[in-house]
């Protein structure tokens, strides 16, 4: 619910590691990690990175109280010199990430860790917990503000969410995807972004006639009425109520504006479009049609193809959960070690090509043509190589990499990805209200063509290594011996 | 984080109808909502009800502080009516609900709400928003907890889980289902529930070689380590630098408890069968194989039939996020109002069968038989029917009625099902430990044969209606015309 209290919601194994990195003296060794994902979810063609506003109220917050002190000392797990140590916890290091709202892509470093190890260490989950989980939201929202085009989707989700913070950090997530409004007050309230509701079928339920209670609600909001149709009987009862306490509210001299039916069952195309007709028949042209139960981007999808008439959208479950993919893989692996003061890079090997992670202080490039505005591709390179956008630059694919694109010089904008949030332990972070990271997220969103942004086999987004990161990964590859 | 701020955590349009309940004077009529469900998650052969602890810390903390109410004034969507009656709100009704760990099955109310109609509004989402994860969490974690038989299952999925609460009150709610430990250290200590862990792959790649890694983490932990042996190279490396290490530490005298290796990639199968090999080879039959990477309940029973040599089970993103099914689908019904003083029975017709609510204030009776001690059926009543054991007792099927069972007088054990946890607004809940819990929703397993608990195509246990709520419910459902 907030993040003053956090500090000891991190996996036991961190803390176990911290007492060993204590007892071995390499506590204080500088390590670098960085956290990125290797696929995208509902194999959409880009992710979107958010909750970094809340990593940065964690770290800013921890705090080992006495109270949790005692609980540690209570597992029978740790000595002195943890404790000693965790009293007086304090992150000393770096941290750089790409800004909230950004489009991101498989492989790249998100968020970049610069510490002694054991604090390093500590950060692992906490941060994974976070980013995953909005990341993970505000890509499904994307996914869905997609499909509905131009119309207008709220989030509608907080009864189904994985608990409270899934649906207020959930409903945060989901506005800088895409949405334009959450039903969650209290996210309302937290992060300055639109509610939006109706009415449920309790109310229709609890006066003695639908159209009684229609007009009781349209007595309390006469200039935002949406009537909520399928208690009873949508076309038949609902739809002919609604239309007759809109007449009633025009003939009193009501403006209408924000007016209009929501369908919650049904066979929404076939009831849209009857109910767009009954409307126009009566002259509320602009009256909105909205729709809930169960949506999702592949039935909004169908829903558009089939000209359903429906121009506003609630979503809720399988928006909330990204219910077809309902967590986001980000890791946090380690990439750099201090070796005898020097900072080595450091590589974990796999069986599997995609789980070798690639060595090193790193940044990425961004790289836009100018002409188009669209993005060609991310270049991960290491923190000190800069991109001369005056030269010409090949880029190759990093496993087939006989695939090259050479980008003409002056032709494309080389833009870092991540930037400082921690310098020296001091948060350098500057704030961004929700919908200013929403807008952000828009832009980014505009790098993109549709074919990276369509739901089904989108267009991949090369991810390519520079020169440098590539020799490299390699050389460890082949010098990496079983140990 | 915790639950004394979530007034403000509910759909906006409670509120618009709380607005409009004030506005028609009917604000104060007794209503009765019921929480139920419909379907179990994972098509499971029942659910674990889960969260009323949390729903009990909801209710006691609702305040709508200043700030709160500055906040809704902001949305210019509410009269002063509203804003007096929100500032001294107080929840003044009744709430009767199952036992927590209760095993449960769709239809069937859980939590029944009875108070004035704004004050039973209110509650709805943020009461369905715990209810409906901590179920969900729970029921997975009892799918895990079978197919794991004996062994023990670890909650590993903080990093994946939807948000801080949902990896808090997740590991509260897998352990109720069945986990032994969590290796989410705040959960740890919130809900005084056993924490477990190993170490990373960030520790072995931190020493100079995986040997040194595990010396160093023996050294530490001499007496409890569990080896991540898949850094490298899992057969040719790792597990036989753990079996040196397990020498070495035997040599030293150490007793060897609660050691061994964790496996967290390739073929679970074929690799736990090789290392028990080794292991056993060595004279370290007591040592642990863990498993961990992506497992659910299907991997584990597969990894059971081909008589892999896993004992311990850690299982993170597919429980905690309940992946195949990230959402338990509880609802909130009005089941009866108030009408001129008497409270009458209300029924929401849908074209569904299913969707058809079980009118008036009801309970639920779970009838046991005496001899197997294995739980029948459950008996929908109305809350003043009893039943009397020592009659003989017929029950039927709510929509094949021909189906029809006796129950032979003095055979069977009635116990009702829901229990007063509010009357006239004040608590009258007893807490009782999650280890508690836990023991309570063993023994309700035990109620079900394995027919029951088999994770496909379970045998599905009779929910049925008493003789008076069927014939009121079809009373209803007859007269009930379109209005």
């Amino acid at each position: 619910m907030n993040y003053t209290n956090l500090t000891l919601m991190t996996d036991l194994y961190e803390l176990t590691m911290i007492q060993g990195y204590l007892d071995t003296g390499t506590y204080n060794k500088t390590a670098v990690f960085d956290v990125f994902y290797r696929k995208n979810p509902d194999n959409n063609g880009y992710s979107i990175f958010a909750g970094l506003e809340q990593v940065v109220d964690y770290i800013e917050n921890i705090n080992f109280s006495d109270e949790d002190i005692e609980y540690l000392r209570s597992l029978n797990a740790f000595k002195e010199n943890f404790f000693e140590y965790m009293k007086n916890f304090k992150f000393t290091g770096e941290l750089y990430a790409v800004r909230e709202g950004s489009v991101v892509f498989p492989g790249e470093p998100l968020i970049r860790v610069k510490a002694p190890i054991v604090q390093a260490q500590l950060l692992e989950t906490t941060i994974l917990n976070i980013v995953n989980h909005q990341s993970l939201i505000a890509t499904k929202a994307s996914r869905v503000k997609w499909a509905a085009g131009d119309d207008s989707v709220m989030e509608f989700g907080l009864r189904r969410a994985q608990g409270p913070d899934a649906g207020i950090y959930g409903a945060r997530a989901a506005v800088i995807g895409g949405c334009s409004s959450t039903s969650n007050v209290l996210a309302g309230k937290m992060f300055n972004i639109p509610v939006s509701g109706t009415h449920a079928h309790s109310w229709v339920m609890s006066f003695e006639s639908e159209i009684e209670a229609f007009r009781k609600y349209a007595q309390t909001y006469p200039d935002k009425c949406i009537f909520l149709v399928d208690t009873y009987d949508t076309l038949n009862s609902g739809i002919p109520n609604a239309i007759q306490v809109m007449k009633e509210l025009r003939q009193s001299g009501v403006e209408l504006k924000n007016y209009g039916i929501r369908l919650d069952s049904g066979d929404f195309a076939y009831l849209s479009k009857k109910a767009r007709k009954l409307l126009d028949d009566a002259g509320f042209n602009d009256a909105i049609i909205c729709a809930s139960s169960d949506l999702d981007e592949n039935l909004i999808s169908s829903l558009k193809l089939q000209k359903a008439e429906i121009n506003l959208w609630g979503v809720g479950t399988n928006l909330i959960t990204s219910k077809d993919t309902p967590a986001f893989g980000g890791v946090y692996k380690l990439v750099a070690l201090e070796e005898e003061g020097e900072l080595v890079p450091k590589i974990k090997i796999s069986e599997n090509f995609e789980k070798i992670t690639n060595p090193g202080e790193k940044n990425v490039y961004r790289l836009i043509d100018r002409e188009t505005g669209k993005m060609k591709a991310d270049l991960i390179c290491f923190e000190d190589e800069e991109i001369d956008e005056n030269n010409d630059l090949t880029i190759f694919h990093p496993s087939e990499v006989w695939k090259k694109m050479t980008l003409k010089k002056g032709s494309f904008i080389a833009r870092k990805q991540l930037i400082p949030v921690y310098l020296q332990g001091k948060s350098v972070y500057e704030r961004k209200t929700v919908t200013e990271i929403q807008k952000f997220c828009n832009e980014e969103k505009n790098l993109l063509w549709e074919e990276h942004k369509r739901l089904v086999n989108p267009h991949k987004m090369p991810v390519d290594l520079s020169d440098k990161v590539y020799e490299y990964k390699n050389k460890l590859l082949n010098i990496n011996k079983r140990k």
